[in-house]
């Protein structure tokens, strides 16, 4: 059997509906596993669940290079930011982990072979893709809010630094307060403690809070309107085949020079009888 | 008086307006008696409450019955999943109760009764179904976000689970806690106990955040797009009878066909005249 | 000077912008005296206040005359919800209240005042009469959203009731927890109390908060929904003097029975000559 | 080099993409520099701190001097409200501070120069006048919405003044309280409190969270609603080009004209034929 019939019979797996299942079983598995680790178990079954673990990477493994071999174009194949993904996860844990320091890496790897499911269901990939394509959209209004947060921390910290410094200590942990105060969890608290000493600054907070507030609203009328433009531009495109009032126009134009033509000769053959 | 008649008159019985408001109050009636058990009553009303409380079962029983009996196709009856609902909570009433286990499954059987009123009341029927109606669409939404959820969780009872049991002893309190991270409901106590041991553990509680809070508000424009779409489809389907564009350029085209035609007939008739 | 000339003048002054800014001015001041009131202030300046207070009361029962007797129309005038609001609130400002409850009630009364506003500022009554406009549609969706808390109520005061019963102790008590776990305040804590008897009651608020949260979600996204269709109707209904596409039909087929007629008469003609 | 050719170099470097960028980096150098004061530094580093304190407030006087001279129309300058805050923030940085009190508005001040990131990038200027612009539509409601918060907070701290005056001690204090409320933020705890003396005080909080937020609702919506109206009304505008129905149904009339003169004619030609 040579390489080009195992390739093609390789790609054919790959498109199989019982090997794709096959495969999201074991991910589903691996999740599983990666679950009951979590608890507290016997020894003898944490001996199964690393022999489980061995043989979940091996299927990795073996389902990887499948893919690879089924692929026509080797480059094509380390584009796809997923199929690195995937190497990277499966690469990753053929590495023998003793070092406590590296067996918590070890188990994090294990943790995101979860997302592989991303990878792998087709539906997943696309609704990720447009999520990260309405990200952009958002730079310029997550820098104003950025900008917010900067000034209102400095003001903080510059402020509130002695009254409780594990809050307002310096301008990153008034950063973090400040996202608390965003959030309403217990920034009553917060406001409360400051304005014993200073009895004017609840107009900082409630500043703030309309401040973020508003910012985040217009954020999220924005994407609404944006993604129901782009609606509207898919479904006006979809009705491009349709003539438009400007076509109407020309050919009802082009009418009327017939008209006229017709109107014209028949003058002429007035003129030619008379 | 045969079947028949009877079928008839129960049928025009069950489209009764009276008959279904006096069904509804029956329903209302059976609520507040829910209600009412749920307070500390003296002995005697006790007795009268399980009284009432049998003769709504006796009222809900005949109800069925005559819907059933004035119902033209039996098996179609039992298609209907709200006729299947009713039985089961009639039929379960009639059973008696005295085991302590079982009395309180009575109860459980006796507040569902409150669900009738869905079934009752057509508006709400169409509203449920509406509301059902919308839940596939969340489908995979609701896959992603279980993805982040159980990442989030398998790498919280890795690392946090030494440090508080409680709220991270193993994978399934983690996505408790997860939940109320989202929900906002004291988080910062949860971090800041992390926070003691890893002083990073705040990006872990952030990206949480902003993930789920990202994919719920796409979760939500998602939905608000199809429905605005679905109404627009309606719309544009109420617009058919119109002509389309297509059709008048069609039209037009006609149009001009017939006067190249007499264009041509004319010259036709001019080169016979000459 | 006879009755009508003082109607008339009346009239003229009631719809003059200067006294309608006066009067605004005098319900602004009267939310000042309303809200001085809750401070703690020396005797000569509650003497002051108290002053004040009459004059507005009189100065209110003079705008209130004016506005009557400038009405042309006596029982319309009544027929106006504002105008009844208006006159409730100065006459019984008018009666002498001595009595502790009475007082209560005669500060109160002074404190609705305030809202007099509305009925002075058009912009504000024609937003409250939107917002009122808008309950209704929320009918249904409202009606369901109580039978859930009410199913969840019965079901929590019947489960939780001896764990906690400032919580759980009967149907209304209930009811409240529950829109406190909706609103997220401490949900947490009324959750982790319930799990230590019942292990499982974690389903119990997740489905709560699930199926409010999504009937909440259905309720805004249907308000926004027929809000965006009323607006496009009155837009379509302005459109309205255009012609639509069936009559631009209807104008190419006269046009093509008028060339037929042409081209018959033509080849009428036609016969005529040979 | 006379002053036409300086402000002509000094015009080309203001647009100059390099300079730009040089003055962002100062910018974001200035809010690092902000950003270091709030932490505990050693004496040496103090100092140098201070020292590119006095470096950027120079190179900002530099790149203002240079901005005013490369402007052709010095009174226009003037008018745009980012140059005078500009100045503002440049000048005030120049008054040497050694009094504690004015120490403070002094680091304030290096604080505000973080926003000039805000003056300088044009999509931040952009998006924040966007925002600006959406502000008044919301005056009505914001309105509505302090009177409800007024009325409750008058009626708030006539009841419950005597039970807790730190929350409910006068009616700007009421006004904190119910803001707190709107948030959700431990509400429950505050309406407990009064529960314990009035019983149905339950209604006075659940029928200010109904109101302010179902208000809230209408304005997010009605914000909405304006934003998608003002992107359609910019569509059709650009649709212009294309011509109307009624443009159509005029030409077609003129169509119509054309062949009643052919017919007419025609008609003619026969009748002198005959």
């Amino acid at each position: 059997m040579n390489y080009q019939s195992l390739q093609l019979s390789f790609r054919n797996l790959r498109s199989n509906k019982v090997f794709e299942l096959f495969v999201v079983s074991v991910i589903l598995f691996s999740a599983v596993v990666v679950g009951a680790k979590t608890y507290d178990l016997p020894s003898p079954v944490l001996t199964t669940v690393a022999w489980l673990d061995s043989l979940i990477t091996v299927i990795f493994l073996v389902e990887l290079i499948i893919r690879f071999i089924g692929d026509e174009n080797k480059r094509h194949f380390f584009r796809d930011p997923w199929n690195i993904f995937d190497t990277i996860i499966v690469v990753a844990s053929l590495i023998p982990v003793e070092d406590s320091e590296m067996a918590f890496i070890g188990r994090l790897l294990r943790i995101f072979r979860v997302l592989r499911m991303v990878s792998i269901i087709p539906e997943l990939r696309v609704l990720l893709n447009s999520l990260l394509k309405a990200l952009p959209q958002l730079g310029y209004v997550m820098l104003l809010m950025f900008i917010i947060f900067y000034i209102y921390a400095a003001i903080g910290s510059t402020l509130f630094a002695s009254i409780n410094p594990e809050l307002w200590g310096d301008i990153s942990i008034s950063l973090l307060t400040l996202f608390r105060v965003m959030t309403f969890e217990d920034w009553t608290d917060v406001m409360y403690e400051t304005m014993t000493v200073y009895g004017l600054s609840w107009i900082y907070y409630l500043t703030f809070i309309f401040l973020t507030a508003f910012a985040f609203l217009n954020m999220v009328i924005g994407i609404v309107v944006s993604v129901i433009e782009k609606e509207n531009a898919i479904e006006d495109a979809s009705h491009n085949t349709e003539p438009s009032m400007s076509d109407l126009k020309n050919e009802i134009d082009s009418l009327k020079t017939m008209i006229q033509e017709l109107h014209s000769q028949k003058s002429g053959s007035h003129k030619g009888q008379s």
